[in-house]
């Protein structure tokens, strides 16, 4: 009974050593270097390379490294005689409160420009914005929109929420579908936070760029594909929007000429709002190990059939 | 009756605009433009050049445009038979607790290393602290650092408090004068807002670092002579210290060749944590003018025998 590791990017040491050095108990290879195939139990994977599930005979279950099951399902070698599982961390929802709040605040203060002053040994006040004078527009009211917005408001925000369908939360005025312009008039800090649907698909754009209060500021930490780049430039070098903190691109890493990484407005974060660590997905990689050493139901089971 | 405003740096245009713009009814004038000198009852300075003041013979009252008098006890034109006021600004508190919670944020975040990151288009995720992770420890529990205390508190923060006397403040550990030592030991995150006494002259420096955990980081809002500044320089380029935010120097402006400014852990800003705005402050200085117009007991004056 042994558990492989299958991960193609950099990452697989810093997996191994979280096993490797905080339970030893349990045996763990990587999958390109040498391992006794018939004793692979449990496969960790991450975008695995399509078809080598099939070389273990007593494979029972595929665990994903992240929330995502996606690429399991995507696999020929993966078949409905495995058991599936996925991560469920809660820390992810804090994390994406902790840094919606750290570009709140940094936004406020005006830490970025002072840090572009810094680089020029440029000593100049600027004028910041308050708590009071802000007021946060979430759009999306999932899980992690919801959480950001009842952190927010515990911390004295005025917050609004904008959803496909109205959400009842204490302290925060929500607006439905058809609302939006309504939500937009008066959100000077905008947090999109919204899953990508057809409908969502290039949503920030000049359009909606436009309702929002001059000196608005974006905080994108959604997906890629929901911004119009081109727009969100528009818009602040036209000096409506003040600028922007985007986490999130259709293609990452995020290329290397690309012309937001140079705009002195827009803050660029590299898909770090929120990040599943070994070490905090480790420990119920572990319970699920030893549920199914002994044979007992496995915690975030993903229903192969349903397909979640 | 008119209204002097008496202040040498470029401000004097913003604080004429906040009264004439908002209150058109008090008559006011920049000092070093053509005015009438026998109509000026109310003089409002910030270091004013000494002498000027005896220079008008209805002048009733002189009121500092900040917390400060220092500057007007050291004129020899300021007499005990004129009122002096100073500004009392409510916002000052929150300004201060918003400035270093920004501080706080982005330090667990790591955005200061985005951006660094971002000035080489450099796509990188490093890891991060959560809230859970911090401990932050406040040097100085006075007005702004029991404010500060408490708003970290409410934002589920883990923080201890050290000041000459022990304060008893909820959900707040406290030290005094004699465990520093223990303070500094719990605290990964440290945060200055202590007066500037010949006791507190330098204690940021080489032999207090080494007291704290390793990685730990400095907020310095309070003033300048508290930090020994190559002793911070030493303790982050050893690697013990993991980086500081500065906002406060011996000497302001800081100089262009300041090596400071391009320490790459330590993040510099214009002393701009809690800064009093003319549009925040006016509303005071008309409430006093109206009462001195009136011969009524101004706010916020000062017992110019006592000297505060």
């Amino acid at each position: 009974m042994a558990l492989l590791l299958i991960r193609q990017d950099g990452k697989t040491p810093q997996w191994l050593n979280a096993f490797k050095f905080q339970y030893t108990k349990i045996e763990c290879y990587n999958f390109n270097e040498p391992h006794p195939k018939e004793k692979i139990t449990m496969a960790l994977v991450w975008k695995q390379p399509h078809g080598l599930l099939g070389q273990y005979e007593n494979l029972k279950c595929v665990a994903s490294m992240g929330a995502g099951v996606d690429f399991i399902f995507e696999d020929p070698s993966f078949h409905n005689g495995l058991l599936m599982t996925r991560v469920v961390d809660p820390l992810l929802i804090t994390d994406m409160e902790e840094f919606v709040m750290a570009q709140i605040y940094a936004h406020m203060k005006g830490l970025y420009q002072y840090q572009i002053q810094q680089s020029k040994s440029h000593w100049q006040q600027n004028p910041y914005l308050r708590k009071k004078d802000i007021t946060v527009g979430i759009m999306g009211m999932g899980v992690l929109g919801s959480a950001t917005a009842k952190a927010l408001v515990t911390q004295g925000f005025n917050v609004f929420g904008w959803s496909n369908s109205k959400k009842q939360i204490e302290g925060i005025t929500t607006y439905e579908k058809e609302d939006l312009d309504l939500f937009l008039q008066q959100t000077n800090v905008l947090v999109c936070l919204l899953p990508l649907t057809p409908e969502t698909n290039g949503i920030l754009d000049l359009s909606l760029f436009s309702k929002l209060p001059k000196s608005a500021f974006i905080i994108h930490v959604a997906r890629g594909p929901h911004l119009v780049r081109e727009d969100l430039i528009q818009s602040i070098d036209q000096g409506h929007l003040s600028g922007a903190a985007i986490d999130v691109f259709p293609i990452e890493p995020l290329e290397e000429n690309d012309p937001l990484w140079v705009h002195p407005n827009i803050y660029i974060t590299p898909h770090c709002a929120s990040i599943s660590s070994p070490e905090s997905v480790v420990a119920q990689i572990i319970v699920n190990y030893n549920r199914l050493m002994s044979n007992q139901p496995l915690l975030n089971q993903v229903d192969t059939a349903k397909g979640y």
